[in-house]
């Protein structure tokens, strides 16, 4: 693994989830490990917890993170090859990455998809432009289809979870949502719990089907009390149309969680990446609620990227 | 002490002040104290002394700095509880609180008031929020109502610069101003100048009053000349309307402190916060005269922020 | 050198030239020379690579990097003297810069020219308060009518790419763009070229000429095809006019370098400071092909940032 952008295989991933639990155990034990190193968090897209986690992350690995917020700290960026650079961005992201991959031994970059130019975003246009040119490992901070730190420390959670014995049945659950969301979290939740095998069902409003490339394997189950049925964990995210791409097709708030929902779930724990729209997306009483597992999820970002901090370091 | 947002007993107070001075004799005595150990710098609003001052504070304790701009590199904040999300904001402050409280080992957090919701303000209610869902030690690096890092440094700094043998007299002065300016810095250095024993006056025009929850104890003297006259140190400082909340009701530029004004408190020192618009809240003359103590105020911030932390240190 | 603002003197030059090489090969020889020590570095506009160079050349030196973006994250500051600050800035340069020289042991200043009011850009008015205020060493991170940092970085790149025997022709040509762009780079890139000693070219179209301040001593050729014939660095780099100052005056696409134009130049290197509108500026071709020192250069900016700290940390 040079890069880290998507799932590889279940051996990788079991790795990486065994790292990432030794490093919440002692979140120090490789300190040593990353001194002189540095690592380039390029933020085209604003962030919280993949901002703290990450630089907490490579802190604890004893290396230095610089933070960059572009297009507002640095220059706006052209992306396609070939243009006459005479409109509105600066620099190419040819130059770019390549002066960052000079900079840097890893750099972590968050870009967002359009939702308006599917083509793009489903090649991960921006994402790949910067692995393309910058010649070093890279880290998905979220590109426009992954979000893979999220979906690791997600597997974390799930581990630190589920009972020994019996496969836990997984259900990611659309949710209402009043703007455009990116398919990225849903897309790579989806990848590593089928890759990591664990039995998932995918349930979501006629219309609203996932890109196949990452629900190959799950269980789709158009009607939510049927999918929720007995589940241990519930996964709840909105995101937009992806047939008819980027369109809110859909507000029915009775797609929302409550107590009610999970009659027949009793043990079912809830998941959401955050941020999540309270009451909207999901109600108080299932967040603030002994079957949240939100906190834990977000806690387990640092030991995540961590975990994929360390692996990198280790191939170089 | 578990957080730090105002003013708590004079024993408090001046164990900070001597360890502030012990930190300015030699800021790296306690370097070892902060390892391992992270600070979130939260800011809600611009700073520039706060922010660089609690770097270095938390820096030469060992301790890790992480800042972050929210808004602007985060989420949009929900404040209100029970709300369904469905407008502008993108997370609940419940949300981002609790896993910045699960990132860092202390939270530092800078709030200003509405200036239009008085209830709001009063209740330091965004400050709060923190405080209540964060779940570590909080540090206020301005609140709606009050600005304590600022009131220790000032502390220090008439700890400096008072006279061994006589109680010092300390002024308090409106100042005009052209924008409806908080009352935080004003009511923090009544709140500590009389829990510390000085001897304060306050002097404004008529309607300036502030909350009497910061002034009781204080000398308050409507009559700029006959407050002024026998000042040791004169603390200069625009607010708004408090009964008119938030409202602008004067600017007469005689309010102005000069030379002038210092007629009969010939060994006057002025202090002022900073930021200061110069020639209109405190003239060029004061500011670069010999009187000022501006500067020794803004350095001693650097101090106070790291007596606090390391304080916080002790108690965990 | 207290401060580090423009070309000192050819031995001076020599010297950092030689620190930023023995930099380059182990960067992290003097870790223990910054150690307790902090940089400032204010940006009043945006930056890639100087803000990421600066922070890890610093870094290398054991020294901590405090990265501060005025306007956005600070105060809007107000810069001249004796005004009543009544109108839109906050906070005066003389007390931002003195606090900041209270808090820090370097600080470094991006500060852009205006381009309209000639007078103060030739002043480097809003540079020089910063000196003028803060008390302590001020490294250029280009001020309005210099970019020293970035001209150190391109003098030790001819210093890797010359050869030993002949003195180079070293040729600057102005090339197209769509904005008035500064004159800062092509200021210095003479002042430095010529002040080693290089034999400097300098062409552009009639209307362009630059400060004779900084371009006494080189060769001005109005006909571009003669000034590169037998180049063997070619720096290329749009200014806007300086007699008719800040203006386009030209935007004649045959003055962007391709192959064809070197066809009398068989070695020439081309340079660019980066960033660069490709294909506006310079080719595509140009850029990413043999004769390109383009990311060499900008790999530079490390070890000419850090040899320029360290040098000032010794006179210290």
């Amino acid at each position: 693994m040079m890069h880290f952008t998507k799932f590889e295989d279940k051996a990788t991933a079991e790795k990486l989830i065994q790292k990432a639990l030794d490093y919440k155990r002692d979140p120090w034990i490789d300190q040593a490990k990353g001194q002189r190193k540095r690592i380039g968090c390029i933020f085209l897209n604003p962030s919280l917890r993949t901002r703290a986690s990450t630089q907490i992350a490579a802190q604890q690995l004893g290396m230095e993170a610089i933070v960059m917020n572009m297009d507002k700290e640095g220059w706006a960026l052209e992306m396609r090859e070939g243009v006459t650079m005479n409109k509105g961005t600066v620099e190419h992201i040819r130059d770019a990455a390549g002066v960052l991959g000079s900079y840097f031994d890893i750099l972590a970059i968050r870009a967002f998809p359009s939702l308006t130019n599917k083509q793009e975003d489903l090649e991960d246009f921006v994402f790949n432009q910067f692995i393309k040119y910058s010649g070093i490992p890279v880290i998905s901070l979220e590109s426009a289809i992954r979000h893979p730190l999220q979906s690791l420390a997600d597997m974390v959670t799930i581990h630190e979870n589920r009972g020994i014995d019996k496969k836990p049945k997984v259900v990611l659950t659309w949710a209402p949502h009043i703007k455009a969301i990116p398919h990225a979290v849903a897309n790579s939740f989806a990848e590593w719990a089928i890759g990591c095998g664990h039995d998932l069902t995918i349930t979501h409003p006629y219309g609203y089907e996932l890109d196949e490339n990452f629900t190959k394997g799950a269980n789709i189950v158009l009607d939510q009390k049927e999918a929720l049925a007995g589940a241990d964990f519930v996964y709840v995210k909105n995101w937009s149309g992806f047939n008819d791409y980027g369109k809110i097709l859909n507000t029915d708030s009775s797609w929302m969680l409550t107590e009610k929902h999970l009659k027949h779930a009793k043990n079912a724990k809830i998941m959401h990446c955050l941020p999540v729209r309270r009451n909207l997306e999901l109600s108080d009483e299932m967040l603030d609620g002994p079957r949240s597992l939100v906190m834990q999820q977000a806690h387990n970002r640092i030991f995540a990227a961590q975990s994929v901090i360390s692996h990198i370091l280790d191939q170089k």
